[in-house]
């Protein structure tokens, strides 16, 4: 039961499509890996009420480019847009990490959550930057 | 202006008291980290509207505790307390980064923060547990 | 059950005296963090048969360094000792930790070992140093 | 003397093809880093009897994965194969990196793990995942 | 002021080609980080007289290669450069942070610089090793 | 003939006492750690000509505050001052590996350097902080 009920947290968060792959690609090798994740992960924690999935999404964001996991943060920037945070909010946290874990880690994860965000279809305005440097 | 706005925050994230002793401590040696803590961190960043001060308490939380900085992250489970998070929420914070940070990171926030809690007054029920084992 | 087994792998590496503390010091705080490390990191993994308790200590040993977890570190030092590790394959674990992770996390793990492997009763030979410089 | 020994080591764990290129690659820029990996890791460490090579091939992939060097890692997953240790053991050492260094960590070293089994020619079974989720 | 000074001061560093084209991206998502990347990184940092810019890219690449930091080093192995230091310092920072970082940090910097430096134009001597191994 | 050089070198850094204490605790279960250390790190890597040993120990700062190594960053604080650095250049160390590391680097290591310092009896004035805050 723990089991179904991280499925369906992480097909929220990883979209249907790349959870389909996901199962596809299930082998002897990393089912027991994919099981602890779907359990532990998501049946256990994701599902626990005391955070909604949307904080749950902003932290994981913090924690993931503090780690400097980078696969991982570009699958939780699409799934903090699927909890519903804003694009604003996963700005902000990541200016926050930058001061933080240090501007290397801000100028990373920036670019990444700007590349996840250009694929969903999401457009930025250019900014004109100051004259004379 | 954007140092006083920062040193506002600073005090209400590490109490007055805290305060007090860190302003008697500046010296010729750390004088300029704490004018660029005071300006660009809490200045710059934790006046940011885009996100509330407790939520930017819990971020802290999680990204301290997946970069190890156990001193700030005492600093910070008070801080939270101040911005008006809960323990639960705190709690919460420690077990999803117990997950993507590993049991080693989680046992060891875990422990400083029941220990600032328990600094501040706070008092948990003792829990039974399993027989024969 | 499987919280059961792995309740009693946690004794055997912690030993009786620290398990009894650890049991009486639960609280409604830290109990969802020591149930989750009971049933997953022991129950389900410590358990597996695939490796040997000895090998998963000397792995701990090589991660924990790595991570620089040193209170873990201190406990899964002892750990190993219970699970039938020789000093000699600490020793080995230590400076092929001192390689990968380099010099600072090899001397540090070095240190916090031998403080582990002393209070255990264990003595080492002194050993003397090249003359002359 | 030692430095012919390490080589001997080396080879072992990359292979005849990859070494041969590392060779044929060595420059006047990388020629210190390369001699003292010869000399220091392998000739001096890698050589030690206290631990079997098997060993330490399984310790250097649970340190790889805790220190997130991607590269690295892929290059002692082949070398664990080369050295004796089984694709099960592989799998055991990436389990229990997911429990100690995070999920995120587990995720990344299980998929490089696998990719370079399969370039081995090593398959896996597919696995059904739970209906209903 | 502070702003302008930055932006010249990270022109010298990541050259005129780069910085047109990074003021060229620059949009409502990540001109906040750039812009405190102009200020406080370099504006109020880099342009402090207490070090020399040259100093400061060999610092930077010592800290770069010690957080894993790889596209920022890449950046900053040719910043070194424009800042006046040698291939033989920069050389000598990798081995240093060999020993400190690790093994497979001081290969993985090693190699990002080598592609940095051949990217530059600048040649390497073959280096003949040992044979009989 | 490598390992005297070595030690030279290490005496130079952490002082006539400190290393008479050193040997005096070397046993035959850090011996070959020690050895290493005196061999590769001092012997082979301090002593090269291409970096001067006061840029060595600006690096090393640098590097053990990117880290988080506080022991070791002790000791290298106090070397530096004994290869010839000022307590100028150790504070700009610090405040580049405030930015680049995050904030709670910078602090917990400008504390230990501030620490160390006091020991060698350096003073600071004290610098009154704004008013009205």
């Amino acid at each position: 039961m723990k089991r179904d009920i991280g499925r369906r947290l992480l097909m929220k968060i990883i979209g249907q499509e790349y959870f389909t792959c996901r199962d596809a690609s299930t082998n002897s090798f990393n089912q027991d890996l994919r099981r602890l994740s779907e359990e532990y992960c998501f049946g256990e924690i994701w599902s626990r009420p005391g955070l909604p999935p949307s904080t749950r999404s902003l932290l994981c964001i913090g924690m993931l480019a503090a780690l400097g996991k980078t696969s991982e943060l570009r699958l939780h920037v699409g799934g903090a847009l699927n909890n519903g945070c804003s694009v604003d909010e996963i700005k902000e946290i990541l200016l926050q990490a930058t001061i933080y874990c240090g501007l290397p880690t801000g100028v990373e994860a920036t670019r990444i959550a700007e590349e996840v965000l250009k694929e969903r279809g999401i457009t930025f305005d250019a900014v004109a930057v100051p004259q004379g440097a």
